[in-house]
């Protein structure tokens, strides 16, 4: 009998789903044949008029450096450690000097991300030459690690005397988190064990200097991720150690005496500087307090969505309920009040922040596409904990929305910052909104979105299922097309899911079983399918059938937002789905001071806005016709179209080159009026109220992730009602 | 025959009008009484808990270093410059050298703000232990005085070598300014000639210094203020140079090559530096282009306003058509596009500047007072070359508005922002709006805008009066109470003023003349009546009545918003006054963003605001009831209450003092209805959007000059319709 109370799962292995679905794959080949080539020049510094990375350039100094010190007969005299600014750039930028450091204190990380996003392509998309580019790749970057492990190489070229000793700022165990993913996505894509041995030693000398004993450091991650990926690093190994060292890094961090203040005194003691204790801002480190004590979320969205999935990690290895708790409680703070409704997060630029509670501005928001991947980081491990569909309708949300919004759609420019309304003057004139870009750019010099996009699109399929630890269910938690293959209840099941996604909630799932002439007799096993809040939640139960239901083989049961489809499953049996997708008029709650009065359009998982190139200027003027558009659900017209996209991209030389794009799409058209700005510009600034001049039209709706695709215009997700 | 048509005046001597209107009166005596003490225990770092001034320390440095200097037998040797900063500390804030300089840059301009405001304070109450104060003071100032003229202690201490080759930051022609305009209200309020020859001899040393004769310096200040300064010097001594050099400052300014780029990169190769041209922001101060090329407001807002006040002077006293185009030109566009209602400019903090046109934030404003005072000096420019309603239209506003709200009504602290929505939490918690302050502060470091409030203040009568050139004419542009005196059409005239502003607009003029005994028979003259917009423009002049109009003796002519009663006046002769001071409900003009939607109230010359502490909190809830309100002008109530005040500030050690004052205020009353957030916070952040719950309530509205006056609470000007 399966065991549908066995709440924990773990995502498929990537290898287990192919995605044959159009969008997805649409957007799985861009990243392919677009960005992972781009992303290769860029840190080998081959991409003109952009700004270099100097990645390779610092593996291959470290690497030099290296062989002078294993070279016989010669005296190899470490450099000594000078601080040469959070970002150094070459005096000659034509020149670099081959032995120095340059770029910022992360830039290893451009390797160790790009490495990600080929391995998960490489497990589809086998690739004899970019598998020889990266061997390439990686024999260089292990030349650059030292005897006992340790390897960044901003400490080894500039000094490793001083090596963590500013946790807190520079990234060392940032960069050691995304070798560890690199390295297991690269070992699990090919088998090749040079670059996860490497990962492993780094791990091993780090293990060797940290800890709560006496002699050891008490640090932390100043930027966090080296959590999850040590998870992930024990499950590969099978090494407990690894996840020991999460574990001690995720309790560990902000315990008083507050390690990063310490530091901050040793360095000055060191340097002959006086210490001045001042008012450190740790929460935007998350280390102003434990975890169990921390109930907001706080400080910079990506290290603290980077940090609440470690935790969770942590939480479902070990079980610990006041770290699940946590989560729980850091969830429903960020989902009940910090998230935007394109599942952003990080509402201000100060610090790429979390902002308080309800503050979520349109116009200055930050939401930066790494902080939506981040999110759907930790919906992924909190649907592992617990299959709520909650989790799945955010991490979708931010998965459709922001996070592809992150990308052009000829895969060519990239956004950092999703805000959900535009003005392009205001980008241009008001300093205030100098970190909203009107037009996606090529490249950036802290490079962390376009990778950050490239793993996650490339390793999408690991989000849409996940297998109970006990083999018992199949999570399908997004609708998905492709086929996924797993051990169920002492079988190969196989699913064949076809599914319409975005733009429609139509679909099927085939279920493919060893055939009896084997001798196997399958055993009961569940398929645990989302019920999209979306498509109405626990209501959209009613719109999957089952044909072993039948029959009776197949029994269901709604827990917890999914439909749970249990008993003895036959080859060829087909479950059937046709979620409702209505247009829903979506106001955010009363206390959203800059949504007040406001209303936005979602359909299915998707965020819709109103862009210029459509509409005309000044989006404010326009108004939703909300009350005829709730009276009339048929107000609102669903278009299929095909949508011409020419990505104006900024690079640094101005608007880059125009790459005509044709897409399927869906546009809504929804009534509404506009209010009168005739002559507005010949009139005063102000004078006696008058009723608004109502002329009505009709706004077009483009989905979110599709906006600025087509030249530099006004945008709004909010539209006054 | 009086001609009506010639156009240009000037402000009355401040000596020539009294202020018994209670509220300006109050004002005054606030400022008398706290203020200037206050500000004179400043500048000598004698305030506990706030942060010194260093002002008069810097004199009695620079004045014993000069001392030194004059000694006999003794080689003085100069210090050579080094640059300490834009803002200089003493190492160990209990023990400052006696020899250094500290504070700001312009950190002179604390006493010449000071010692104006006690200028005027003195014309009208003598006070011998203020002046024999002031008079040791000017003693020290003048004993800082380098033989040459130049008296400027930021150079004098760090180091003469570098004087004049930074003028674009390091505002010495900025303090020189300041030294003027105080050096001029104290001679004219006590006739004592020290600091203003000080002065001249500081001017004198400027002349000779610029221009743009070969072997001169072609620059200019990199903050405005000299401009208007030195055409007052003129005025005051009858030397027409300095007029000339005001001329010279104005023209020069933005003519290519740009003096500020030749600056720097002159200093640059003095340092051994690398010159690299860069995008300088000169907009920033306004010396971009030459200012006949000039069609925008852009840049710091003060220093904008100080210079258009100043090119309006040059173009009155030269009568240069191209200047007076540019000053109408700069007018109308930040009359058209970039004023807050509340008479305040510059709209974002980056540069305390104007933002784009129709760029007005109400929550992120940056509106300083010293902005807004600067307005009002442009505005009274404008109306002594031509008498235009709209001109004292925005001067009383800025005046009454964004001016007073600058000091609390304790006259105990100061806003140096004044935003126009104010949501407490994000003022602290969102460093977005860090720069504004939910309550006002005790001082400020960078101290300009308490002492030119304080000076504004104690001369506010000139704002009021202005006397045509060829004496055929008195403008009233404000009604306040007081008795005036000027010579008009040949004869001592002098009106008792009677007026009820800004509470209610009715009042009364009584001409007194010399007896006809005394043989005088007084010409003919005008009284040149504002006919203010807010009570209905042009109509207002029914309101206006004068006994001499019943035997003809006394005719009216109504021209750009002025009624001008002309013809023999008696002794005795009345001018009643009764304008309509209706409650106006404003929207802005719907190229305002912000505003979209939304209105404001304002009744005679007072904007109005909602604070959290009548109307509770979430201010963004309430609507005015707009289309009862249009349809029905009674509903809303007009209250005259006692207004209790218990100003909280702000000052080092946290909140300060509370002194509770009553006054009497007239408040309002709208209807209004309230959006239920009941529940809100336990609610999901987004749903289905429903029609708002509309609960009927009251608004209570008070003035903007009196918001933060009891505690911290929410406030807003614009409310939703």
């Amino acid at each position: 009998m399966t065991d549908i109370h066995n709440r924990h799962s773990h995502p498929i292995e990537l290898r287990d789903a192919t995605v044959t679905d159009p969008f997805w794959a649409a957007e799985q080949e861009l990243v392919r044949t677009a960005v992972i080539p781009y992303q290769w020049n860029a840190l080998n510094d081959n991409v003109p008029g952009a700004a270099p990375s100097y990645c390779m350039h610092n593996f291959k100094a470290a690497a030099a450096q290296n062989a002078e010190r294993h070279e016989q007969g010669k005296a190899f005299v470490p450099p000594k450690y000078t601080f040469r600014g959070f970002e150094a750039l070459p005096e000659d930028p034509a020149n670099p000097d081959p032995d120095k450091f340059y770029g910022f204190v992360f830039q290893d990380t451009d390797f160790s991300k790009w490495i990600e996003a080929v391995g998960y392509s490489l497990t589809h998309h086998p690739d004899a030459e970019l598998e020889a580019t990266a061997d390439a790749a990686i024999d260089i970057v292990c030349a650059a690690q030292l005897d006992n492990g340790y390897l960044d190489t901003y400490y080894i070229l500039n000094g490793m005397d001083r090596h963590f000793t500013n946790l807190k700022d520079h990234h060392e165990l940032y960069c050691f988190g995304h070798l560890v993913e690199g390295a297991v996505a690269y070992y699990e894509a090919t088998g090749k064990r040079k670059l996860l041995d490497a990962a492993c030693r780094f791990a091993d000398y780090i293990d060797s200097r940290f800890g709560t004993e006496e002699g050891r450091l008490h640090g932390y991650p100043g930027h966090e991720i080296a959590e999850m990926a040590l998870v992930k690093l024990a499950a590969v190994t099978g090494e407990t150690r690894y996840a020991d060292l999460a574990e001690y890094f995720v309790w560990q961090r902000g315990q008083q005496p507050l390690y990063f203040a310490l530091e901050d005194r040793r360095r000055a003691e060191e340097d002959g500087r006086n210490y001045e204790p001042r008012e450190q801002n740790y929460t935007y480190y998350q280390a102003d307090k434990p975890v169990t004590e921390q109930t907001e979320a706080l400080g910079h969205a990506v290290r603290a969505a980077y940090f609440y999935s470690g935790v969770a990690d942590v939480a479902r290895i070990t079980g610990e309920a006041a770290l699940l708790e946590s989560c729980e409680t850091l969830w429903r703070n960020i989902v009940d009040r910090k998230l935007y409704i394109t599942g952003g997060i990080g509402a201000t630029h100060m610090g790429e922040a979390f902002s308080f509670d309800y503050d979520l501005p349109n116009d200055t928001a930050y939401s930066e596409s790494c902080a939506a991947i981040a999110l759907a980081f930790f919906a992924r491990r909190m649907l592992e904990i617990q299959p709520k569909s909650e989790y799945a309708d955010v991490m979708e949300s931010a998965l459709y929305n922001t996070t592809l919004a992150g990308m052009a759609l000829d895969g060519k420019s990239f956004f950092y910052v999703n805000p959900l309304e535009v003005v392009p003057e205001a980008c241009h004139r008001d300093e205030r909104k100098f970190h909203v870009k009107p037009v996606r750019q090529k490249w950036f010099g802290c490079a962390c979105c376009p990778p950050n996009i490239a793993r996650m699109v490339e390793s999408v399929q690991q989000y849409a299922y996940t297998v109970a630890d006990d083999a018992s269910t199949l999570y399908v938690h997004l609708y998905m097309g492709g086929v996924v293959s797993a051990k169920l209840g002492g079988s190969d099941v196989s699913l064949e899911v076809r599914a319409g996604m975005p733009w429609n909630g139509a679909g099927a799932i085939t279920v493919t079983l060893p055939s009896s002439d084997e001798g196997q007799v399958p055993e009961s096993f569940a398929l645990a399918l989302r019920l999209p809040a979306w498509a109405g939640g626990e209501s959209a139960a009613d719109s999957i059938h089952a044909t072993g239901e039948k029959d009776s083989r197949i029994t269901r049961t709604t827990r917890d937002g999914y439909l749970y489809l249990t008993g003895t499953w036959r080859d060829g049996d087909v479950i059937d789905f046709d979620f409702p997708m209505p247009v829903r008029m979506i106001a955010a709650n009363p206390l959203v001071r800059e949504d007040a009065g406001k209303v936005a359009f979602i359909r299915g998982p998707l965020a819709y806005c109103a862009e210029g190139t459509d509409n005309g200027d000044n989006l404010h003027l326009l108004h939703a016709d909300a009350e005829t558009i709730a009276a009339d659900p048929d107000s609102v017209k669903v278009n299929e179209i095909t949508f011409h996209a020419q990505a104006a991209a900024q690079d640094e030389r101005g608007l880059g080159e125009v790459e005509p794009v044709d897409l399927p799409m869906v546009t809504l058209t929804i009534p509404a009026w506009r209010e009168s700005s005739q002559g507005a510009a010949d009139k005063s600034l102000y004078a006696l109220w008058q009723p608004a001049q109502r002329q009505p039209t009709e706004v077009t709706l483009i989905p979110y992730f599709a906006w600025a695709n087509r030249g530099e215009t006004e945008m709004t997700v909010f539209l006054r009602s």
